[in-house]
């Protein structure tokens, strides 16, 4: 076996990298110093690689190394090698920016698609099926060990207090851990009393919305948006009105105000850091517009943040609810705003700790946790306290980051290789999926059952509209480790959706 | 230390003993041979305890060691010292049986508690009172070291798994061997498939609810029952209407049969077994009455099985949804039942693992559970899964059935002893509290916030009943290690009801 190389760095034509010596295998981390040369512009389409021979010597790892690099390069079609000539920077196509939803409000509607939210959710739960239909951000670097060690010392400390009933609105200690981690990262000022942990964002979202809305009320959400609250509006017996949302910056003001001043919107659940599916997050500016809108008409916004920590440059944008009135001037008070997150796209799905925040309606929450779940089991809790105190939560949340950048990379790459013209793609700037304009004339829906008996599951765009728009939409998750499978998955997408497209 | 005596038997005059050799303190294993004998009518009141020495002789057991129990059964007040006479069963008057409620209906109501709830909720939560406010008939024999193993094994093995997204009606093995302990206890045939796993009893409460009525709809509870149902049949904005339900058999079938006839009840929600907090059961030919009722009447069943499990002997009511049709011979098809269950009366509420079994209404409650909270996390589940499988879950419930059975007996004795003249109590055959009916013209409103004042924590009757009835009746639970404050606590409440009452 060839010595580590903890800390050389590549400079050859074109070529400026980063320190190797990560945890990651020597060769993908030259994938890497390629990939970033080839991003930043370093390296542009038909430029020729270091050879062999000189990226070896320059980053101290093997021949043999550098080519199986170079190999997964052009495997991942970013490179492609001619003979004898050497490894060139291919010339790809940049496909178009997704388009926003078609103009004009339709009006507050019930969801149609919850028989094909129940089929896509089977697709996701069979593990003989390549991932692409869930949004599934953590298993890009699965934080297995942190937690291990994390619930054993929670275990020895306090097993028995994770038997016992837990109380209703949680663990004190996470509560707390949680507004400290908020305030050290954006500056937010949490009474832990005003939260309440939940089971996942999922419960949270479901709580806030019976908190302050009835049967009958009609709930603006972004268009496109999150499938898992369309179903839970449509659940409660509320209507969805869609708000234009553009794949620049996300929610239209402008339709926002049309529908506020139209009719009576009840509340507002919008994610404007990373929505998705768009992957897109508010300017600040538009965000204080959106506050001072929702202030005037007297309309409650609930915040759904599940993606604020996951944008790839680490930049995380304060929740709504904890904007400084100094920062955005406002001749109104603030709106109403309940803020929700989970550990779900950070670090454990599986152990569905979410919360919503709120002091005005702690008490109705309260009651309505008690009354649906009694309280949220403690040892996922008690962990997570742990990782957030130990500071492994933050660490973690920089190697996962930085994973999903490089899975979002390639994923691009891939499509704009393998799609036909008339594609358009998101260009997110984090969170875990990308969203696909197919062709027109395209059915996502028809693809879906097609990539079913392909080995692949993906999210029809259908789903995340009430009204049915984005029939010709997909979902694309990347969140989970990149391997071969990935690669046979979206090449196969690509060539059945040219052949439809044909 | 004295060597332990493992398979000593008591045979002294009236005192016939089962075998010593428990993993209890000797001397707490010599109180339940004495304890037992009084039960059993070996020894009466007035009756003298052998004498220290004779007792040493027959169980193996020190003086000190026979004396310390005698000691601490004074103390329970189960005997009485005669100075240079030894120690006598003490003469206790046996209290009446708690009465049915008032009869006749008054109509669906709101439930207008909440506030007091919420009281009690946070007197619950605080570990510096006596908790006799909650039920929790765990506490009494907590699995600990047995559930601790059983993770240690699904961490080894599995680790990975409980990290990421579960599947929304829970994991597989956890229903297949529920569905194994249930053939394998009451010959229940149940397709796991038809099993969707949820956070406790209350979110398969709140499931099964939402599956099969709306806002506006009503819903026949049993009077009195527990206050977390009507809790969350008033959040979801139905009336619940109350059937008299007696102490010595439960349900009154007239009641229900003219409750049925008068005016359309959309669901029964019904705990037939081991009612809280009464702790009655329905004799099996009115369970088989009250299902004819139902399906002539088209009305559903929820029924609520958390304390089927907790028989003190040990013998099992079949849920009213597997009952045989051969059984109960029956010229109507069956009523529409839905089960709900749950570990966190059997073992670790701490977990929220319950169950609500429907194959009709899978679809519905799948749809419910998905966009209300996506699925339960996954260790909870494994580790009870492992703990069915190993045998450990049935050997578990023997010791604990015989706590809480000697809890009861604690609990009824000291209650007879320290309470008024005009209380009456509940005989529970199970479970994990005691329901009790203090004279009349008290309230136990009042008398739970002065109890709080005294360091203990008590259910004030009133929440148990969406009608406000039983104002002068406590709920008192026995499901905990019994020990000094628990007797002190009983003590005080007695002397501050005879107070209250003079």
């Amino acid at each position: 076996m060839q010595a580590k190389a903890t800390a050389v760095t590549a400079q050859t034509e074109g070529c400026s990298a980063p320190q190797l010596g990560g945890s990651d295998p020597l060769y993908r981390q030259v994938m890497e110093v390629v990939a970033q040369s080839i991003s930043s512009g370093a390296l542009r389409p038909g430029d020729r690689l270091p050879s062999l021979r000189k990226m070896s010597s320059s980053t101290g790892v093997s021949i043999p190394t550098v080519q199986q690099a170079y190999v997964e390069l052009e495997r991942h079609r970013r490179v492609e090698s001619r003979p004898r000539s050497g490894f060139f920077v291919r010339h790809v196509a940049e496909l178009p920016l997704v388009r926003a939803a078609p103009r004009g409000s339709r009006g507050p509607a019930r969801y149609r698609s919850v028989p094909l939210v129940q089929r896509v959710y089977e697709a996701i739960d069979r593990a003989d099926l390549v991932p692409l239909g869930i949004a599934n951000p953590t298993m890009a670097r699965p934080a297995t060990k942190a937690l291990g060690r994390c619930m054993r010392r929670v275990m020895s400390r306090q097993g028995e207090r994770t038997i016992n009933y837990p109380p209703t609105l949680g663990e004190p200690v996470l509560k707390r851990q949680l507004a400290f981690y908020l305030l050290d990262s954006v500056g937010a000022q949490i009474d832990p009393d005003s939260i309440c942990i939940t089971n996942g964002a999922q419960e949270a979202l479901a709580l806030a919305l019976q908190a302050v809305a009835c049967t009958g009320d009609v709930v603006a959400v972004e268009s496109p948006t999150y499938h898992g609250m369309l179903e839970l509006i449509d659940s409660l017996g509320m209507y969805a009105l869609e708000i234009e949302t553009c794949p620049e910056d996300g929610i239209s003001l402008r339709a926002l105000e049309r529908a506020l001043a139209g009719r009576k919107v009840k509340v507002c659940l919008f994610a404007t850091t990373l929505n998705n599916p768009l992957g897109v997050s508010m300017p600040q500016a538009n965000r204080a517009q959106m506050l001072e809108l929702l202030a005037r008409h007297q309309t409650t916004l609930i915040e759904d943040d599940v993606y604020g920590e996951l944008r790839f440059d680490g930049q995380r944008a304060v929740p709504s609810q904890f904007l400084r009135s100094g920062r955005t001037p406002s001749t109104h008070p603030g709106p109403d705003v309940l803020t929700c997150g989970s550990f779900s796209k950070t670090v454990a799905p599986g152990y569905r700790v979410g919360w919503v925040i709120s002091a005005r309606h702690r008490d109705a929450i309260a009651r309505l946790k008690r009354s649906h779940s009694c309280g949220s089991p403690a040892l996922p809790q008690l962990t997570l306290a742990d990782m957030l105190a130990s500071g492994d939560y933050a660490r973690h949340l920089i190697q996962l980051r930085l994973a999903l950048g490089q899975n979002a990379a390639l994923m691009t790459s891939q499509v704009e290789a393998h799609f036909p013209a008339g594609t358009r793609i998101s260009k997110p700037r984090g969170g875990g999926v990308l969203w696909v304009e197919l062709p027109e004339g395209l059915d996502s829906e028809d693809l879906f059952e097609r990539a079913i008996d392909a080995g692949v599951s993906i999210a029809p765009g259908g789903i995340f509209s009430p009204g049915k728009r984005y029939s010709n939409f997909v979902r694309l998750g990347f969140g989970h480790v990149w391997d071969e499978a990935t690669d046979r998955a979206l090449l196969w997408l690509g060539g059945e959706v040219s052949r439809l497209a044909a």
